[in-house]
């Protein structure tokens, strides 16, 4: 069974072996929120982590579970978002090298915050590259450096669960936790946690953008879904399919994978920056979107939302905000 | 003397009174700000606090120490900033009523956020108005309401002072503190509990922007100054001359009053929004501004910096990333 390798042991394993990497990020609440939600909220607010995303603690887990040979040589990645910062920072933390394959026009300010961080940048072509083989080929190329996956990978999800060890840590009797999903990597680590310390009482919430719904189609037909490109604003979530390893934990436990629009994002993402001060991708707004307009069912009365990341550009933030 | 009324003991006094009706906001840090900075900074984020800045530990302090008769009353003041909001909040809290005189071109946002607290608005003509002749009125009118001073009040700056209790109490062995200095309300609060707690070793900064540094020019005189309205972007720092109670405190406790331009404000401002996540009004990155910007004693290595609030509207924002 596929999903014997990622348990609540592991997760704990991972949570030791990234602290001292990672920040042990804040929980968050508001009177405000939970007047219009109508429910208790508490935020796990990962726009604070190292790196501005929860992607740090998986891409932590993976570099610093590798043995010393793998080590000397190094690390790939094929990321133009959160996930390449935090393979570029891990890496830098652990001493060893990092390449990160992105495609030609990626933001400049996520280039350059990944090239800050240390790494080695190597461009492709979108539409001429396929960009896994170019990212192979530079592991090939590099002696054999070692991919760093965004999320199919089980060093990977159980890294991206210590969140949520944190907050249920933190906040007792929660009944839901909810969580974005792009590949499936945070609710993967996420849920196994909520299921695990709570003996399966804790109920288990996915979030899309409802343009990108890719596992929400793939739950319900029981099987891996590909869609098209969605166009989202959500960046983090434009996956087109979930991931192969991952996908098991969504069938296992999710009690549904719920939508949210892109005006409701913006609307989410502005109430976090006016109200309670904090910025927030909109990615990282799904999962407060979907309790902010009430999506959840009627008994969840006290609910853990993960806020992913926080990563804006400048420009983006000024369009959103005047929206 | 005049400085008698604000001690230590009165600050503390403030504190147990307030607790219930604050927060207890959070000290944030940041490895890339002190590598800028050259020096080890801490945040007391009150742009966390309710109300969105530092202003509501004031209100609450004074609105809580009226005795029977002037609660059932009510409160006035004339604001049309966070004072507002932070009025018309604690008088909720106390359940007494409340009666902000805001000029008739106040922001909207800002007079729906009073009234939202559940305080009645009563607008004045800027031009042909004075302010504290219809605030009187309107006090009178409303049988005895009791005025709320901004700054000018020792149970205001007690409360005030209450954050910087809370930071010295969490970081331990800071050499200084930095606060922004409008009408002078926090800086003497402030000022007072530094003093208080280290037998006199911390030093204290002031800051204002380099447009209205009534304050600075009035240490300096040696005498209260005056100068015409302040074209800055900090708005809460808008004050045309120190406050006639909390000058006292600048003289005794001020090392210096410092300045900071639009232009690094906005930096500053940008930096705590990207890189920390976190909204900060332009007047709440005075403080920071000055440690960013390097402008503080080269022997002062850990800085306790004031952040003194978060309201910020939609279009300002858009603007100013944009910058």
């Amino acid at each position: 069974m596929l999903t014997n390798m990622l348990t609540l042991d592991f997760i704990r394993e991972a949570r030791e072996r990234i602290a001292p990497h990672v920040h042990h990020t804040p929980v968050m609440s508001s009177r405000a929120f939970n007047a219009i939600a109508g429910r208790e909220v508490w935020f796990k607010c990962e726009n604070f982590q190292r790196g501005g995303a929860f992607k740090m603690r998986g891409a932590a887990n993976r570099i610093f579970a590798l043995d010393a040979q793998e080590r000397a040589r190094g690390v790939a990645a094929f990321s133009s978002g959160n996930h390449a910062q935090a393979v570029a920072l891990a890496a830098r933390d652990a001493g060893t090298r990092a390449v990160i394959v992105m495609p030609q026009d990626a933001p400049r300010a996520k280039v350059e915050a990944t090239r800050g961080y240390g790494a080695e940048i190597v461009f492709y072509d979108r539409q001429r590259d396929d960009r896994e083989a170019v990212a192979r080929d530079v592991a090939e190329r590099g002696g054999g450096l070692v991919l760093v996956p965004p999320y199919d990978d089980y060093h990977v999800m159980a890294g991206q669960g210590t969140c949520v060890l944190e907050l249920l840590e933190e906040v007792q009797d929660l009944d839901a936790i909810v969580t974005p999903i792009g590949g499936g990597g945070l609710f993967a680590g996420a849920s196994t946690v909520a299921k695990g310390v709570s003996a399966g009482r804790i109920r288990c919430f996915g979030v899309e953008p409802e343009t990108g719904d890719d596992t929400r189609q793939s739950l319900h037909a029981g099987e891996r879904m590909t869609i098209p490109p969605p166009p989202t604003i959500a960046d983090g979530a434009r996956v087109q399919s979930p991931g192969a390893l991952t996908f098991p934990f969504v069938q296992k436990n999710a009690e549904d994978v719920l939508v949210v629009s892109d005006t409701e994002l913006i609307e989410a993402l502005k109430f976090l920056l006016f109200r309670l001060k904090i910025l927030v991708e909109p990615t990282g707004a799904l999962a407060v979107a979907v309790a902010l307009f009430n999506k959840l069912p009627a008994d969840v009365r006290r609910v853990g939302v993960v806020i992913s990341g926080g990563n804006v550009d400048a420009d983006a933030l000024a369009r959103i905000v005047k929206e």
